[in-house]
């Protein structure tokens, strides 16, 4: 059965009109009642200028109440998001706005400059410049399907261009769901917003607050003191953070414990060293490892405080309404992980390929490795292959070494993750240059300038010839080898 | 689409192995993964005595744990299970049993002897009794269709038979997630458990235990005092009652608070008047008010207690998936309370009539009278045509009058319901006799012969005719002036 239910936002606000939906660092302050009016007035003003029922529509904004109301406002109008990563460049940006042939790009105001200037093959239109429109009179969108598209999130893959992952609002709804059903549930919940809302880890906090009927805090950027600050001054009770975050939070923190009523610091982004999890107890920071993806609509596994030292490294259990699995494990009991449930996409973007290659039977495959003990706690051994995590960012080695191929100074290359104190890991690119006297400047101004930063390889190695199979593939581990 | 997620009970008893969830005022105490070992060995018992997957199967028993492992038992062979109330009589049971064409009715051990004088036509097995038998290999059930039927419950109309209204496990699971985005969720929750669990109103909790990990505090049977000492030493932090039992609670706790823990008093059979709800509020008895029906798989419509002064009267707003509508409302704004929401049920069991009357482009026609103030809330102005709610059950004075008409000794017959201090409201019957020198009690003995000892009214008055309109409908509010 179809499931249907009223509008989110129209339903929370009729049942919660006066609380407190979303509060800014800044101090701006929206109740439910007052979101649900902006993004209705700015609903019309949309239609106004010309968005209509069904199309695809591009945000390109940072964390701010505006890019909220913008992805209710679309949501009203029956439009599906397309979130897209700030730190795009022009050629990646420009993909992605052919490929899910959205009909406009709203963008906020402090980035619509950069976006026009980028030159991208779809009509730019500002937070600001909407706002300035008369409304025009549309029916709204009352009643939600849960299988009705929501937004489109691109992720990068281990090969070819990145796919558009369609998540529902079933999707949405159902990771809410299980989250709370996790975590718990109170009316008095805050929860601090600093990761991006472009993606799924950031957005799902928008999610959640709509249908918990609970406030978002939210930030633009990652400031360490603010956000102790924040945490210490704001009755923040729900953090969700990446790894390397955490690590900054409490060297900032110096003797001081987190106060009793902050409650989970929900965490993406890989394992936890043990020294930091020790830290965290005595700083009274109860963390809430996770493992998720764009497709499972943000954390589908996660482990609890009382189990992260007992269960080192783990992942956790699968949450209430989803399953695990490990395809054809090898002697140690490593395969393939496998999820399936209510939260984790139908499939890619038009991209039939990718959608065989990826699901049987409503299992996702995932690409990642890892095994599951004898109380059924997930070890994720590795992340699709050699999937770079960089503050969070996933970074795919195929696509860095695919766009610097183009470079004329490159005549072969090969990626791979470094660890890195700051970031996790950062990129790394061992480079055959096509003459002797090649400069590797030269080469990173043409990865600046068709990679987003985060991508951009933090070293580079100039080497005679690249480890490679007779079949020609890279060996990645050679190549790590070489790095010590 | 359907959704699929993986079986409630294998996947809590997982997810929280060593947490309570059954604890009985008894003493006795079951960890969820103790209830499922029980559930699953209890299938395969149920197996080797005949029982099939797909099959209906009858439960009569009062609450006690072993009705719970019945019912997860019954789950896991893919059964679905006939609750059955405790107090009809032959008739009305046998009725149940033939309309659901169930294959077996497994009685607890203390009703098991009662049951078979009855002489009902099933196959009648105490839970001792399977308890004796050998474990059969079966395969049990591993994923939930949410679509799938779990539990049927019969419910009587203003006309004809009663219907059996079949929940599916989608019904219950939203249920109990509507509750808990209302109520919230916690870890530390302890629910008690006194309304019979052969309604959805005390089913439902035990839904609510497995799908959110939370303890369940059962109780046999309503005594004031052993009610309000859980409540006081068990930390209970949620209680499930009626009324007529709030009111006892108050009356019996003098000059005592409930202590700070205990959160919430959810409360169905009808609103509270303003006195008790003002010595609540003394005794720190948060009251959450709540319409429901049982096609609605328990409450549908909630007030807080934040609301509960300034909107008295009111049963609230309905919970964020369901919605309500008022139809074809009158120049005051009263009409026909229509619901709708996946805790809705999709249907009576092979009832086509009643599903075409009730149904309608997913609006169920509750039968019910009300109206929705300009702030969104709702007014019950009067339960189902003349509805009877007795100590929270609901009585129809049709099926009263219908069974009563048979009596010889009835020539004609109306009932309505009187204001009581203990029930909330007592069934009285308006009889003219057939003859001059009937006896009231010959026909009360007819009455508890063929009527649950609810149903059998408590007051007999003997009239000359009965009040009729022209086309000899009765006219039900002439009879209540002739009771006072």
């Amino acid at each position: 059965m179809n499931t249907v239910m009223p509008h989110w936002l129209t339903k929370r606000a009729y049942l919660s009109p006066e609380q407190v939906a979303i509060e800014t660092h800044e101090g701006e302050v929206l109740t439910f009642l007052q979101l649900q009016e902006k993004s209705k007035s700015f609903a019309r003003k949309l239609a106004s200028v010309g968005v209509r029922s069904g199309e695809n529509v591009g945000i390109f904004s940072g964390n701010e109440p505006q890019m909220i109301i913008a992805i209710h406002a679309l949501s009203y109008l029956g439009c599906t998001c397309v979130l897209l990563n700030m730190r795009l460049t022009e050629t990646e940006l420009s993909y992605q706005i052919k490929d899910s042939n959205m009909s406009y790009l709203l963008a906020s105001d402090s980035e619509y400059k950069k976006v026009t200037e980028m030159n991208v093959p779809v009509e730019v239109l500002s937070f600001s410049m909407i706002k300035t429109k008369q409304e025009k009179e549309v029916s709204l969108v009352t009643e939600i399907s849960l299988d009705d598209p929501f937004t489109i999130v691109y992720t990068s893959g281990t090969t070819g261009n990145p796919k558009g992952v369609v998540h529902t609002y079933g999707n949405h709804w159902w990771s809410a769901i299980s989250s709370a059903l996790n975590l718990g549930l109170s009316q008095n919940d805050k929860w601090l917003t600093v990761l991006p809302m472009f993606h799924v880890g950031g957005f799902s906090i928008c999610m959640r607050s709509i249908i918990y009927g609970i406030s978002m805090y939210v930030m633009e950027k990652f400031d360490v003191a603010e956000v102790n600050e924040a945490i210490f001054s704001k009755n923040i009770t729900i953090a969700s953070v990446v790894t390397v975050m955490l690590q900054q939070l409490t060297d900032n923190l110096q003797d001081q414990a987190y106060p009793e009523t902050f409650r989970c610091m929900l965490l993406g982004g890989g394992p936890v060293p043990k020294p930091l999890l020790e830290t965290c107890a005595e700083r009274n920071i109860p963390v809430f490892q996770s493992y998720g993806l764009t497709e499972t609509s943000s954390q589908i596994v996660t482990l609890s405080p009382r189990d992260a030292l007992k269960k080192l490294g783990s992942a956790g259990k699968p949450l209430f309404p989803g399953q695990l699995k490990i395809h054809q494990p090898d002697e140690d009991g490593v395969g393939e992980i496998l999820v399936k449930g209510p939260m984790v996409t139908k499939g890619y973007l038009h991209n039939e390929q990718a959608n065989t290659e990826s699901f049987q039977n409503g299992w996702l495959a995932t690409g990642d490795l890892g095994y599951v003990d004898e109380e059924g706690f997930l070890y994720v051994v590795e992340r699709r292959t050699d999937l770079i995590i960089s503050g969070g960012e996933n970074v795919y080695p195929s696509e860095i070494e695919s766009v610097l191929s183009g470079c004329v100074h490159v005549k072969d290359i090969g990626v791979i993750g470094k660890k890195d104190d700051k970031w996790g890991e950062i990129p790394v690119a061992f480079i055959v240059p096509s003459t002797k006297n090649v400069l590797k400047e030269e080469i990173l101004k043409y990865a600046e300038k068709h990679l987003a930063r985060y991508k951009v390889p933090k070293e580079i190695k100039f080497v005679q010839e690249l480890p490679r199979t007779a079949s020609n593939k890279l060996m990645r581990r050679e190549l790590v080898k070489m790095l010590s």
